[in-house]
């Protein structure tokens, strides 16, 4: 019996257009499902899934290895356009970019990646030489930890965007919803898809951006951090089950902030790193 | 009295050709000089040295805060075309990307960036609330520190490369040119231009990327790790001086790795950061 398709991948879905402008590039027709959004806007890994699930499609390469977004204008509901190119096809990557604009043109995300097929390999020790000198973040089990939208939340308390994804706060590191952060920027948890859609290679990019910003936790007159880059590594498919992650934030000068991210799977693997670059600005 | 410009500066330099393909479209020229090069291939960091010099003309904003590049195949010297486009100007911030090919149009390099005017902020604390948890690397004194190519070093015992920037390696770090690795994925080190012409926001992207691969000092079998994809954040214009470098691995998995670096300034500030993914080839 086949699984019926997820919400993540029902929201997610993309149709090639019918003239390619020319034998590399082609127009991807999308439509930016309302409920996925933040106060209105679109969520940022939700975009990122959409132009990737339309440069995966045109590169025939189910592995986003590396892919870059950069935010341009908000993403509202309604239909998109996205734009795709390959640049090179090689034999085990290729590199392609997108350009998502607004049915009226308005252009709302830059793409950039690098598109794999990992092929045979399932399991990230069976290629090649390994180091890990990293350790999944300490969870306390998942029910213990704090649902970003508890169940019956209402859309004034949970923004659309967590009631589309399972996130589960490590409990110090919820506080600052409550105004005590944790004097840290560091934001820990589990993430899943609530009906339990199994996270694909694209969905790990929409893990990668689902947690509240780290700077929450410090303390400084931060409440906005607008995405201006972000960069997402895949390095393979994870296990299924709860993903466990961890965001951290080193440096905040010059009205920057970057935030690093790290997923591990089930069973124990890293299986994606993100980096970010946000805005500070001033309060 | 003008500083005559300096050798990176000359190798850097980009022509705007005559026809605009469209209005926020663009073409530019430029050489990409010999001598540039490890073991005949372009440096990474040179060619988008040169990449940022056409974006950061185009949009007019001289800060590279994001760029991200794909490396496609390898740059060899002789006459490059980069073309260029905008795809958003804000009042703060301008998008664009750019596609470097060879003469004959072989595609080399892929960019997309978000350029900024840092304008009036000299210092990076001058600009919105700030936050460093993390140290500039402890280095012995520059002259305590190993050459990567000492003054007379032949061509054959030093790239191209190694003798148009002046790295001074931690002598911790070092001995993996002698078959000694540290045992720990890091190389901490001293960075200028050999002639003391002074690093700007665009010479950061090139200190990200001159230093050797941080996985020779893993004891692993790799020795060739060609990098995919590098994303490097420009806080602000470092002060003159050398500047404190450091770059570690904590991952490699599935046949890639990542590569961290920072970069701090004489005064101590953290100026610029990046992140690479590289394969890891099976030895």
């Amino acid at each position: 019996m086949t699984r019926p398709p997820g919400a993540f991948t029902t929201a997610t879905s993309v149709t090639r257009g019918d003239i390619p402008e020319h034998e590399e590039a082609a127009v991807y027709h999308a439509e930016l499902v309302a409920g996925w959004d933040i106060l209105g806007n679109a969520n940022g890994g939700y975009l990122m899934a959409l132009a990737a699930r339309a440069l995966t499609d045109h590169t025939g390469r189910p592995q986003p290895a590396s892919l870059t977004a950069h935010f341009l204008t908000p993403g509202t509901p309604g239909p998109l356009r996205i734009e795709v190119a390959t640049l090179r096809s090689g034999r085990r990557f290729a590199t392609a970019r997108a350009l998502m604009r607004t049915d009226e043109g308005r252009p709302v995300l830059a793409v950039l990646g690098t598109f794999g097929d990992p092929g045979a390999a399932e399991s990230p020790s069976e290629t090649g030489p390994g180091l890990v000198d990293a350790s999944p973040p300490e969870l306390p089990p998942v029910d213990d930890c704090i649902p970003s939208a508890p169940p019956g939340t209402t859309p004034e308390a949970a923004p659309g965007f967590m009631n589309k994804v399972d996130l589960r706060l490590h409990p110090d590191d919820a506080g600052f919803r409550e105004g005590q952060p944790s004097g840290r920027a560091r934001i820990r948890g589990w993430f899943r898809f609530p009906d339990e859609e199994p996270v694909d290679e694209v969905g790990l990019l929409c893990a990668l951006d689902a947690f509240p910003p780290t700077v929450f936790n410090a303390e400084l007159p931060v409440n906005w951090v607008p995405t201006l880059e972000f960069t997402g590594h895949i390095r393979c498919r994870p296990a299924p089950g709860w993903l466990a992650c961890e965001f951290t934030t080193r440096i905040v000068t010059a009205g920057f902030l970057e935030e690093d991210g790290l997923i591990w799977d089930s069973r124990g693997a890293p299986v994606a790193q993100s980096r970010q670059l946000a805005l500070v600005p001033r309060s």
